[in-house]
């Protein structure tokens, strides 16, 4: 990949000094190299000389004295507020080990690598080929964490703050304590610049560099944007579809104008059949959608070396208390924290929280009840004014859904109290309260309208301005923003030229951080619930969310590569809570529609023909919606979940590691008899 | 265990003669041994002295020329029409590391067995302790299934159904033929009359030798004694609240009298509060009832070495058919059968099937319709002989039950064409549609009454009477029949000194052969539901289920010691689907119950004072329903699985066999150096 020589680099391979302004000494004779890569960049606050020494000598300090075994750099600029961190090869491999990490073997597969067996694994001479950009950087996050061996002070620190008691992070503890203010990862100018032409430059309308991305943002981020990518490709059958209906199918009131303004919607109503067309296709498309992009995503993750990632028998993530004792799986010694504790928390106290949070947005519905009045006006006035003001609504439960951040703080509280002992786990209960409430918040209104109201036409119109504003709105923030920001707020970095000394450059990649991808997936779920559970009374959803994803790809590359930090990233095997929200939102359509079919207008006029009450109507439709249900868990049963090779690779890894802890108990006793006899 | 020599081992142990008329040779020196148990009897048609040559030297054949490398014996009678098998140590050995059965190591932890680390298991000298005799014996049916190497002619046998494919089992074709007529596992006199006195003839109210069965009888009827142990005990709370209910909780109109012949029975209704807490009570108890089930039943896996089966890399089962080929996981050549096959088979035309038989019952239900006749006379006549043909009804539905035999070949035919791999994968399929069927079959009446007639009178009564004919029937035909067929039919065995010929003794173990477990639990399943879904109506359910278990637990028991064959019992982990079952219908109780809330008359009354549309009510109940589901589900997960113990047993097992896979990798390439350095 890269192989410039960048001042600091230089600096080392030279001479192999530790002066004051150089790259700490290499521990182990295997790691010195002619090329050290400066990986991740750490900002301390102003005027901590005395703790940056302290730092910098924890984090290239051996492992087994509490240190991070990386190499450091105190950085070049007047202030002195930076350190740049590399790492070794030793510490590179050795984490590449403990998380689990698969890269391709001699025989071609994709193996968990050992060190003990480092030879035998592809490209293991050279460290930039081997790990990607993105793995480098996480593992020097992953080894940054440092837990501190005994009780101990942190120097220039002030007493309460700077106790560090045994096996805590130290990292956490400094960052509490205000001295380190971010911890980045550095951009390569070059791979970026390169990505960035393949990736939102071109005019190519298709196809993103995935593996590229993957390299160069890691596990995460790869994950989105190939689901973004899926989610686009898979957006056409149903837009086709949309617009087929929309200007095609014949409909009982078709021929009345089409336009929202002259108050006639509501005799606008598509016909029986393309209702029944659009319902029970949006019910086989999201499950088909959902399946085929879990064997997408297994392929993936076997391609990206991640399928064997076994995070229970890793350290625990920083944050994680509890008694220390030895874990009995690892024999490591780390905080213990009893499972059930954890399940009667989540039980007992989270998810009521959360269900009283969730109460308040239902009662705080009432407000909308302002709409009615709108309505009420506009119906008898019928001017101008007042369809601006059939607006109005949509636009303040647009600012209400963005005012969450009381019930934000409470969910990390929640989480945090959980204690749980993986990363991703936490990110799991994290992601899914703040998601539940989202969602819930974001479709409040249309619930409302559809289960209370039981008003079809305004449920058409809401939604069409739900798209049409959202999509305008991100469009906005999206686009033009950006642009504005980029042209004339961020010029430092713009302004620099190559032979610009490099602290600048590494200074220029301040602030502001990534806002992470809870945003972005939230926007492709609620997307996703406007198709799969309202489209059937606005056919044109799916093609105007097509077109939407289709600027959204270049808009969330473009925002990625120039106008954040780079995040760190970390190597997972899927998206995580996400694709459960969209399979779980893809089994809540199925209600939805069968709800819509119920109260659309020919439906209803057929069941008083046939003179059955309320009630009976009911029934009847919970049978039909079971069925539906049950059709789609059999063709999600019938789709298998990963693609034959993975799963026989899959296979192939449990049944030899079977095999081995057999062969293994052997050796391990012949040796001890071996013993015995010399003894 | 028993060391007692029989007449045959004798014969072995004096001369290892391979004469007519005793054990064949052992192969391997090491198997070679004083004492040959005899384990399982097969028995011929009549005639076949040739093939029965033929057969006895492929049983003892090595396994690569197609045999089962088994030791047998001709038996001593003088039709010459059975065979008598018995394993020799390594072949012992050799099975229990294919099955992946767990021993206890030298450490004391439950470990996979292997056949190279043998000697560090406990008991390795004495197969007697080492495997059970139920394993033992399975392992000897395990291993009679004998893959033929190719194509041959069974000798004896007429072209048709004498000619064996390759891979085909012989086992299986010479079933097929009719020359094999019954296999059976023999008893062991003297053990069995031991355990029956520990089991039934006792007087303890409570407890089983749950692990002197598991030894005698194996896994699956282990588990069942099992499940019904601690259903039985689970059943007390539900008893003693019934009880109560029924007894001193005041309700409406319990001053009436409470007989059921009086034709009041319409008023005699369980107050509000009482129908409430019967309700919430059996939602909450039939989920910690399963949740600690499962904890019991993983716990009692480990106990058992069951924990670690790996029917995926075992063999497939003899049905199994495909084109051979070899297995990518484990090397072994085999029949494949592609996976989205046998989905697309299961999901596009089992499972169709199966719904239209469903709905078949249905449309037979109008039969019912009958009993409004009759109710309707009891009504206007009031006598003594409409009291009797009230229960008619109910006694032709137990009739009508009994009557799915086309039903079951259905299963059995469609089950085969799914082509499982698996022996479990194919039971739980298996059982699963027959299950479905005869359930619905079971409470349809009791669903339609609840659902459509909306009669919580006649539900009453309905499962009043159900519970007591069904009780009265298993008493007779479980308790009184026996006795009869023991007193007076089975008496070849009952006369039989210990030293008449030993040949008389394996004679006497003929027919009748045990029905399988299938009949137990849906009686048990059956009792379940009519306790969780309906008992709100009808408190004293369970405790007359508790009083039928009581005495179900002593005539199971009494029925498989004495009455049939013993069976051959696989090792298995669980319940299997039954587990499964249990659960589902934990989950449709809460539906069932809300329903009946809104039935019962008092809520009815509530509702209309408050002038709520049916509608309305409807949709309110089916909000109350999901928080509940809800909540259960909570409960359910709050309440872990497993054990703590067992699953860090698993965790550690899995860790180990990681670790052990990457050892194994660099000793594997440090072996293929050397070779290559000394070439």
């Amino acid at each position: 990949m890269t192989t410039k020589k960048e001042p600091l680099e230089e600096l080392s391979a030279r001479g192999k000094s530790s002066g004051p302004n150089s790259w700490s000494r290499v521990s182990c004779p295997c790691c010195i190299s002619s090329h050290i890569e400066p990986l991740v960049l750490i900002q301390l606050s102003e005027n901590v000389q005395l703790t940056k020494q302290w730092i910098m000598s924890l984090i290239s300090a051996p492992v087994k004295t509490g240190g991070a075994q990386l190499l450091v750099h105190p950085g070049e600029d007047m202030k002195g507020d930076m350190i740049v961190v590399a790492a070794p090869r030793c510490t590179l491999l050795r984490v590449t080990e403990d998380l689990g990490l698969c890269k391709t073997y001699q025989d071609g597969n994709m193996t968990a690598f050992s060190y003990e067996d480092k030879d035998n694994f592809c490209n293991i001479d050279d460290m930039q080929r081997f790990l990607t950009l993105a793995e480098r950087q996480f593992i020097v996050k992953h080894e940054l964490v440092m837990r501190a061996l005994d009780d101990q002070r942190i120097p220039g620190v002030p007493a309460p703050k700077g106790k560090l008691k045994a096996r805590e992070s130290s990292l956490q503890k400094l960052e509490k304590a205000g001295i380190i203010c971010n911890i980045t990862p550095l951009h390569d100018q070059k791979t970026l610049t390169a990505l960035g032409k393949q990736w939102y430059s071109q005019k190519n309308l298709w196809g993103q560099p995935l593996d590229g991305i993957q390299a160069y943002f890691g596990g995460t981020i790869a994950y989105y944007f190939s689901f973004l990518d899926f989610y686009t490709l898979s957006l056409f059958p149903p837009a086709v579809l949309g617009l087929f209906i929309t200007f095609f199918l014949p409909s009982i009131n078709f021929s009345v104008n089409h336009t929202v303004s002259e108050g006639k919607e509501y005799d606008d109503q598509p016909s029986v059949s393309s209702y029944m067309v659009q319902a029970v296709f949006s019910m086989l498309w999201s499950t088909v959608f959902m399946e085929l992009w879990k064997r997408r995503s297994a392929a993936l993750s076997y391609r990206w070396g991640t399928f064997n990632l076994a995070e229970q028998f890793q350290e625990p993530r920083p944050g994680f208390h509890g008694e220390i004792g030895t874990n009995p799986v690892t024999g490591r010694l780390e905080p213990l924290f009893p499972d059930w504790k954890r399940r009667v928390r989540i039980g007992l106290v989270s998810v009521p929280v959360v269900g009283a949070f969730l109460g308040m947005v239902v009662m705080g519905m009432g407000f909308y009840f302002f709409e009615r009045l709108v309505s009420g006006w506009h119906k008898s006035s019928d001017s101008y004014f007042t369809v601006a003001l059939l607006y109005l609504p949509s636009i303040a439960h647009i600012v209400y859904t963005n005012a969450g951040n009381v019930y934000r703080n409470v969910a990390q509280k929640l989480t945090e109290a959980e204690n749980h002992r993986e990363e991703s786990s936490f990110d799991y209960h994290h992601t899914t309260k703040v998601l539940v409430f989202t969602f819930f918040n974001n479709f409040a209104v249309l619930l409302h309208i559809t289960f209370f109201k039981e008003d079809l036409p305004l449920l058409r119109k809401r939604l069409s301005s739900l798209l049409i504003v959202t999509q305008l709105v991100n469009q906005f923030t999206e686009i033009v923003v950006p642009f504005l920001v980029d042209r004339f707020m961020s010029t430092s970095e713009r302004n620099l030229k190559e032979d610009d000394p490099e602290v600048d450059h590494l200074q220029a990649q301040g602030s502001p951080a990534f806002p992470g991808l809870f945003a972005e997936y939230i926007e492709l779920l609620v997307q996703f619930g406007y198709l799969s559970l309202f489209s059937c009374v606005f056919p044109m959803t799916a093609p105007l969310l097509l077109l939407n994803n289709l600027t959204e790809i270049r808009t969330d590359a473009y925002k990625l590569c120039k106008l954040f930090n780079k995040p760190f990233s970390a190597p997972v095997a899927n998206m995580g809570v996400w694709q459960v929200a969209f399979e779980v939102l893809s089994f809540i359509s199925v209600i939805s529609n069968c709800w819509l079919l119920l109260l659309s207008p020919p439906v209803k006029a057929l069941t008083q023909d046939a003179g059955l009450s309320s009630g009976q109507v009911l029934v009847f439709a919970i049978i039909v919606e079971h069925a539906l249900i049950a059709g789609k868990m059999i063709l999600a049963f019938i789709i298998p979940d990963e693609p034959d090779w993975v799963r026989i690779k899959r296979e192939q890894i449990e049944f030899h590691s079977m095999q081995a802890l057999k062969k293994q108990r052997v050796k391990r006793i012949q040796v001890a008899d071996t013993l015995k006899d010399k003894l």
